[in-house]
């Protein structure tokens, strides 16, 4: 099967070909150009494609993402309704993110941030050490790699709740929240809070001086879904008046982040490149081959996405 | 019964009078004084007794420490043979300590030293993501403590192996390793070190250039047994050529730690004040309750250490 890499920002053909060839050599990459349209693909793997470049492609039928995300994808508006969106679920990225997460978690419980500094003047002075049990931990997103975070987390001892936008039928050892009633139930017990959503309509923004109020005071961000959830100036505003005592952010409005962004220098915030976890390449490879035989066999291939919903 | 408190460094009726009175209100605490020899007291609880202290006690049978080790206390010379020296065990230090060295040993995986780094320099700059799984770690020490330590790292996804002085009968998801070859044999595997081990005449030295040289290329030390355990000139030059990539140290052989002394300003050593993990004074006071009772049936006390091994 024929499948064209289509984006504005990677080389694809570098990023894929080599684990493509290992993996599902049967599948032919083929790279996008503004030529003539192309009758013959029906499978492209995409990351922040063109606005125009699905056109070219009226016999498409799936379009794999390189990532757990697909916003990017879903917002082209070449890309015609009844086009499979597929995103790729990967257990070593689930627990990448996890270990990411569980270290944030930790420095906040026990105040490394504080430990650093006291290094730095030369300062021997102990501090409180509080227990796992007494830091609360609210995670927005309960998918794959939120119940990952979840399990491991109340394995090192913490209590951990965990929201989505709808019930979700999953055994866990979190405690589940959903819809907005359970949204404020849940950040009234919230010391530490992760951001996993997806990015829709519905969750841009949602990390706001609203939602900052009703988070303990003191409370913490971990910031790892994508950087349209913030809203910046509402967390700085937060953390300026002492209602947050800072955040880990990954992921931001514009990337890379620009050299005049406060952030870069905020003493209670923590920047890394937006490089808390990717999904392994073989994941991807793994899934465009599962793709390319679901579509063969006209059947829905698996982890597409609900465009209606947007993930 | 009446239990005399030792210590040339903390006021010990501070620190447990209150936990005491809570917990086992049949204990009468008595305050140590150099003045006629006390025939009444058959229990104490010290910590870094003065040398003679225990000669005024004729009929001691139990010290009590106030943490996981004893060594201040069996190095007192005036302490007989035949009395009992008991530790505490208490699973929520277990729990403290694991939280701290998982985020020692996920900080040494993600390399967030180096995202640091790039932040105070304004680098947006992606790093090798590091699976979990290519980051062994060994532990040098399986008791309560280690073997928390060992089952949390194995539940975050890395490859654990756990060292003792001699074989343990114990099920675990760790590897085991006991005696000199085992150590040399767990070493050769070890890229992250953690020391566990209580203080004895065995161990005291034993992290030295010698044992480094025996770890992998890039090792990295988390040290959080006890100071003396470490020569220290010999993590500085380990450090200095390159073959360990840093260390991260809680105890040291003078506490606290000279305003002088290397250690605080060496970019790849992370210190903190002897603080990963404190048992609670709960767990002292229901130690110190449990060795009385045993103490007044005749019997051994729970968690009293074997003398001759020093442990």
């Amino acid at each position: 099967m024929r499948c064209v890499l289509v984006s504005k920002t990677l080389d694809l053909r570098s990023y894929i070909g080599a684990a493509l060839a290992r993996t599902a050599p049967r599948i032919e990459v083929v790279d996008h150009t503004a030529d003539a349209p192309a009758q013959d693909v029906r499978l492209a793997l995409a990351w922040h494609p063109p606005h125009d470049a699905f056109e070219h492609y009226p016999n498409l039928e799936a379009v794999c993402s390189i990532a757990a995300g697909v916003d990017n994808i879903i917002a082209c508006p070449s890309l015609r309704s009844g086009v499979e969106v597929v995103r790729v679920v990967d257990p070593g990225q689930a627990q990448l993110m996890s270990g990411f997460i569980a270290w944030h978690v930790i420095g906040h419980q026990r105040g490394f941030a504080a430990f650093r500094a006291q290094q730095r003047d030369r300062i021997w002075q102990r501090r409180d050490q509080r227990r796992a049990q007494d830091v609360s931990v609210g995670i927005l997103g309960n998918g794959e790699i939120g119940q990952r975070v979840a399990a491991d987390l109340v394995h090192l001892g913490f209590p951990v709740m965990s929201w989505s936008r709808t019930a979700k039928a999953i055994s866990s050892s979190s405690r589940s929240f959903h819809g907005p009633a359970g949204l404020a139930a849940m950040l009234a017990e919230t010391e530490v809070l992760v951001n996993l959503l997806p990015l829709t309509a519905e969750t841009r923004g949602i990390l706001n001086g609203e939602l900052f109020a009703q988070m303990r005071r003191g409370g913490y961000l971990i910031q790892v879904g994508r950087g349209e959830h913030l809203v910046e100036d509402d967390l700085l505003a937060a953390i300026e008046r002492g209602h947050l005592s800072g955040a880990a952010l990954d992921v931001f409005t514009a990337e890379p982040l620009a050299q005049a962004h406060p952030f870069w220098h905020h003493p209670q915030i923590a920047i890394t490149p937006h490089d808390a976890s990717d999904v392994s390449v073989h994941a991807v490879a793994t899934t465009l081959a599962a793709t390319a035989d679901a579509v063969s066999a006209g059947r829905r291939p698996p982890h597409a996405i609900d465009r209606a919903r947007g993930y």
